[in-house]
């Protein structure tokens, strides 16, 4: 049983009110007593490796983190003659690290230079070919899932109406950024019946297979009028893809901006950027959820492990 | 309740003698269960690293390490338009940490290129300001309070009159580095009620506002003429501020020196450049405390953290 | 008591017997309780840092990883005088570490420059010397003494008779790679009273102080004739030191060269480069051990460190 993206688990409403109850009770168990899990960091992370681990804590797990950077590159391609710079192939990796612990989580980012690759979530799905324990999406090229049930907490506690107006706005910033969270955060609202419009600057599609169903916009402030939800994110481009540019440097959120909407709530996974992505005001107003949302990665962590514990008893 | 430096606590003395009581009894105990604490580490470590992690589980604590190097560093100017290098503000960085753990110990150095800057402190008091739960000074730009405390148990357990002669002796090293040691020994020792000495060659002033009380020499033999102890710690210029030179390579504790003072004991936080800031002779003498010093570090972490963890209950 | 070499602990044959009751019955046990380990890595690793510490946690300890970058260099040689690179002599920093833990593990692989000094493995012995807490090899220059258990339980699980034969072959790699897994299996097996072939092309030799009583063979389809095992593994030339070359690529272990043995099992102790040590055929066949070695040092590391334990009690 993986956590890879929406589709994995049966039953997500559920699964999004059992991370709810976790925070209104400050739900701690001892039900991973004797279980370990591996954190597997390919990239960098604060939120996600912190939330991640006192979420395994908080079940009385023992946790072992590993850097990619403690060991050595890992080679995907099969059959690949490894004797260029990939000490060991990812294959015999998630073999072994399975052979040591119970539950595996992976942060494997996009490359940002080759958009079928990225598109492929190669790495990841080779990891989870060859593991022998449950893995879990810390991120990957395409999804970021924790994040996304996160999200989905946090729009759980704070909607008022059946049907908020949701729109995921793109965002200016000064590094080329990967497309998952963006990608992640459609699939759920999209998969959970909401409305959803996506407005981005031309040049910057998210995938069409995942946004499909989601109305696309290129004129911010058009879509962001009557929103109920503003989520902001910046990617980079997707033709010439994994470039960034700053001429879209006008698309930051400001008050103006957040005016224009439903008195929308303001989401943002961070880290962000502040007067880049979104101004100070916005991000620091009585609107702003990120402090929630950050919050909201413990017990969105915690119900995913849950889960997967349970399903291993 | 932070543990800044000598003023944050109520009591000092009898926090000596609770890390002393904590040595003798080799106490455990299990009054952080069900807590963890994240250390963060904005720079190098040894010590201050595995004795706090150590001090944790010894009070049944869950620990979360967590150096700068696996993220991204931190913009701490207000209202910074972070569109260089720095990808999370401090306020955002400090917020959400504290939403997944119930203490956090940070080392953030002095970035030895602005005196004003460094003097203020700013990156500890940011962090301290926008955390939700206590906050450990594992060293800042100005103070070194773990070090301190380790140092005033270290002096309790082996003085053997009440007003021991205290010399802080300044010393060479290749490279420029931080004052927190100096004026974080001289905060503790001053506010102790005990006399201190310091002596540095000229153009290497620690800040006045701590060392005023103390006795300022620019003659290392006669500042240590009948010391009971002598601190040693090398420190960088302050005019020109930060740099460092090879101008005072003579001021290199090592057995004649010593000789001139009341068979002193000889301190040093470690790490020590050995032949360059004291003789191994002097190091490795029966008058060296640098061992004790440093096991020392692991009660005091331990009688900080418990008053921080009863201050929660 | 320390575990350095297969000399370091009596009874090799009952600690092999130990790892394999381990992992037939799954053995946890909380004889580590109150205890902690440090895991002290100079250099990369995957296996030994994750197999160590889910070994540790297995037996109730507790567990504080360190990398050498988390902090800085360490000088080695006695009496010198420190205004380099090197901030922290071994001496100190091993006395200081043994002050807050109970075990300690470090690896400290070969320089690869000098053959005396790497022969003379200083670091671990330094270590060793100054420590006061057992210290586990976890790869030193000359011997890895937690993988050749491993192999020795590989090994024991798997042969069907007495006496079977042996050979360690050296493989093509595109980097120079230290001796110690060649050393390491060397000694044990000899002194386990197996006959070993080690072959390995002219140039190639290991340290002839650890193969006396092997023989040697620098024809590798020879040596593989009728083997019961093949042991693969690359190690860089002995002269000149430290260096590698393409000179003998048609080294690599393919089924063609597996066909000349009495159907042997594969083993390796990883990470591998598929198809340039060993081809995908050989690596995946039925007759590969490298996924049962790599699960075996979990239990090889329980049963050292229970060991350790015990004797502490």
């Amino acid at each position: 049983m993986n956590f890879y993206d929406y589709n994995s688990f049966d039953d997500v409403p559920g699964l999004i009110r059992e991370a709810l109850a976790i925070k209104q009770t400050n739900e701690v168990s001892n039900m991973g007593e004797g279980k370990t899990m591996a954190l597997i960091f390919l990239n960098p992370s604060l939120r996600t490796r912190m939330s991640t681990q006192q979420a395994a804590y908080r079940l009385g797990m023992k946790v072992i983190g590993f850097n990619s950077s403690e060991a050595w590159p890992w080679e995907i391609e099969s059959n690949a003659v490894m004797n260029s710079n990939k000490s060991e192939h990812i294959k015999d990796a998630a073999r072994v690290i399975s052979s040591y612990v119970d539950v595996i989580g992976i942060r494997c980012f996009a490359g940002l230079e080759d958009w079928e690759k990225d598109s492929a979530d190669q790495l990841i799905h080779e990891f989870i070919k060859y593991a022998t324990v449950p893995v879990v999406n810390m991120e990957s090229a395409v999804f970021h899932p924790l994040q996304s049930l996160t999200d989905m907490v946090t729009i759980e506690e704070t909607k008022t109406i059946k049907n908020p107006k949701i729109c995921l706005s793109w965002a200016p910033h000064p590094k080329a950024l990967p497309h998952a969270v963006g990608n992640s955060f459609t699939q759920w609202i999209l998969n959970s019946g909401l409305d959803l419009t996506i407005c981005h600057p031309p040049g910057y599609d998210l995938d069409k297979s995942i946004t499909s169903g989601a109305t696309i916009s290129h004129h911010q402030e058009e879509a962001l009028e009557g929103a109920d939800y503003v989520y902001v994110k910046s990617w980079c481009m997707s033709a010439p893809y994994g470039k960034c540019s700053d001429a879209y440097n006008d698309w930051i959120i400001n008050q103006d901006k957040m005016n224009l909407t439903q008195n929308a709530w303001f989401m943002h996974c961070l880290p962000i950027r502040r007067n880049v992505v979104a101004s100070d005001e916005v991000l620091d107003s009585p609107r702003s959820l990120i402090n929630v949302q950050a919050e909201n990665r413990m017990y969105a962590a915690q119900a995913v492990i849950s889960r997967i514990l349970k399903s291993m008893s």
